[in-house]
């Protein structure tokens, strides 16, 4: 299960209390920061969400409203005496800005930094519960989408019916992934006798900023939830392509062909104060959508 | 006369609403930022102050707590079309961070920027209304403060009496800067017959992050209104040794040396929820102190 909070939802420039991209992603083991806009540490402190759940930051591409407060919250978590060590994926001139900002400060965080430039499509982070890959964008400049997918869920076992079926406790791990049991005698008692399907797992595709790509569809085929940047409202595809950024309906159009179960959309540009018709013109195209909003929290 | 709004008066880590450091010192023609701590340009929006106003900003050091909102402001400047040029005095080694990001971001302001870094104490603008110089203050790192002198204001002119004397009009500007006038016959009119003094030259000084050093005093003597940091209370006078930072009653200690009129107190450590104990103890000290609040305005 994941829990995904809005903590900036505007594109470039802030506007209307709309602050720069950054999305927590919440699972019960811990919290992976995607993207870090100017204000992000703020937002965090306001969203009550803590900081040392954050293991791994992820930053989609070096323009400034999708980085410029990394240095920040990195200082002031080094400020608050974190320990645990923290991992930053981005693209490689990141980390000789970090290093120069710090050596200007003359400071040194005080926690382990492991820095892992983004290279190639692929795996970036995997342990037992938890498989994110990269995925290349098009955009002004290099820029990256990353998928979060939980891995298969342990089965669910019936401990009474295990007791039945007299298996012993030690082996009840075996039986949550799926093994069959064959007792003393021989016999083999079917793991579907004592357990049930576990969670089906969940996955959420973030596609940064991005102009309007079918070939996105392919890799954020079927997630649960897909973020797309719907920068413009449709008249103003051509401003859209120019820029490198997308209209409402094309995200809603890729959501279409991906087959995703839901849309949420975001990157707002300034020049909008209301945000209504991003979301009409988005369900013309794709019925399950919703407007990224600060604060709000998200269930997949 | 200035109008100096607080946009941040918190150190290092942002807390209880309090941002990182940021002020913008208004005169009727201009307005002057100085630092420009995280989140600063979404503090001008929230405080209405008008980024057209500012053609110089002033950073301090390169601690992040007085520079990371930077880079931020200057992109939205671009993005909103700024032409006019932009001057900014500070640590030279912020214009290599400034030229990196932008270079990241394959990005050109679209205005120009004047970088000038600060190297000797002693005047750094100078025009017909105001003189601004820097001097140097003990930090951690290389840190400066400023100080903003009104220059001599021009005398005020009674019409009346002018005509009275049958002093042509094309003389009065000569009368608002004090001369006399000497008529046809050769009779001299004295300034003072038609002419009362202008308004007192006001001044205004920002010691940024420092220790606590009597030698500041001489620097900032006699202004209208000096800034100077409260990191910590009195209790914490060692920590605040170490770190570079003063307590209340250093801070009151200076303001009274200095003999200046009002003393406004700031940069308070996150340690604190309550700023009531920075008021009074500083006034044991120096009785005209004032918080440094965000959102509010100190005329000078």
């Amino acid at each position: 299960m994941f829990a995904l909070t809005i903590l900036g939802n505007n594109s470039a420039i802030p506007a209307f209390d709309r602050n720069p991209t950054a999305q927590v992603l919440q699972t019960m083991d811990e919290s992976f920061l995607i993207d870090c806009g100017e204000g992000t540490q703020m937002q965090l402190s306001r969203y009550k969400i803590k900081r040392s759940r954050i293991n791994h930051i992820f930053i989609s591409h070096l323009h400034g409203d999708h980085y410029f407060g990394l240095i920040g919250l990195l200082t002031s978590m080094s400020l608050l005496n974190r320990n645990q060590p923290l991992h930053i994926h981005a693209p490689a001139p990141l980390q000789e800005l970090i290093n120069l900002q710090l050596d200007f400060a003359s400071t040194q965080l005080c926690f382990p930094l492991h820095f892992h430039a983004l290279q190639d499509e692929g795996t970036i982070v995997s342990n037992d519960k938890i498989t994110i890959t990269c995925f290349k964008v098009q955009h002004r400049i290099d820029c990256w989408g990353f998928l979060f997918k939980e891995k298969k869920n342990a089965r669910k076992l019936d401990p009474e019916r295990a007791k039945i079926f007299e298996i012993p406790a030690a082996f009840y791990d075996k039986l949550q992934q799926g093994h069959d049991y064959v007792n003393k005698k021989g016999t083999i008692v079917p793991n579907e006798e004592v357990t049930t399907a576990g969670p089906i797992p969940k996955s959420y595709a973030y596609c940064a900023d991005t102009i309007y790509d079918v070939s996105l569809a392919e890799k954020v085929k079927g997630v649960d939830l897909l973020f797309h940047e719907t920068t413009y409202l449709k008249d103003l595809h051509q401003r859209a392509a120019d820029r490198y950024h997308s209209t409402t309906i094309q995200a809603g159009a890729i959501a279409k062909k991906a087959g995703v179960k839901k849309l949420l959309i975001g990157h707002f540009s300034s020049k909008y104060e209301s945000l209504d018709e991003f979301l009409s013109e988005t369900k013309e195209v794709f019925e399950n959508t919703e407007l990224a909003l600060q604060g709000c929290c998200y269930m997949v």
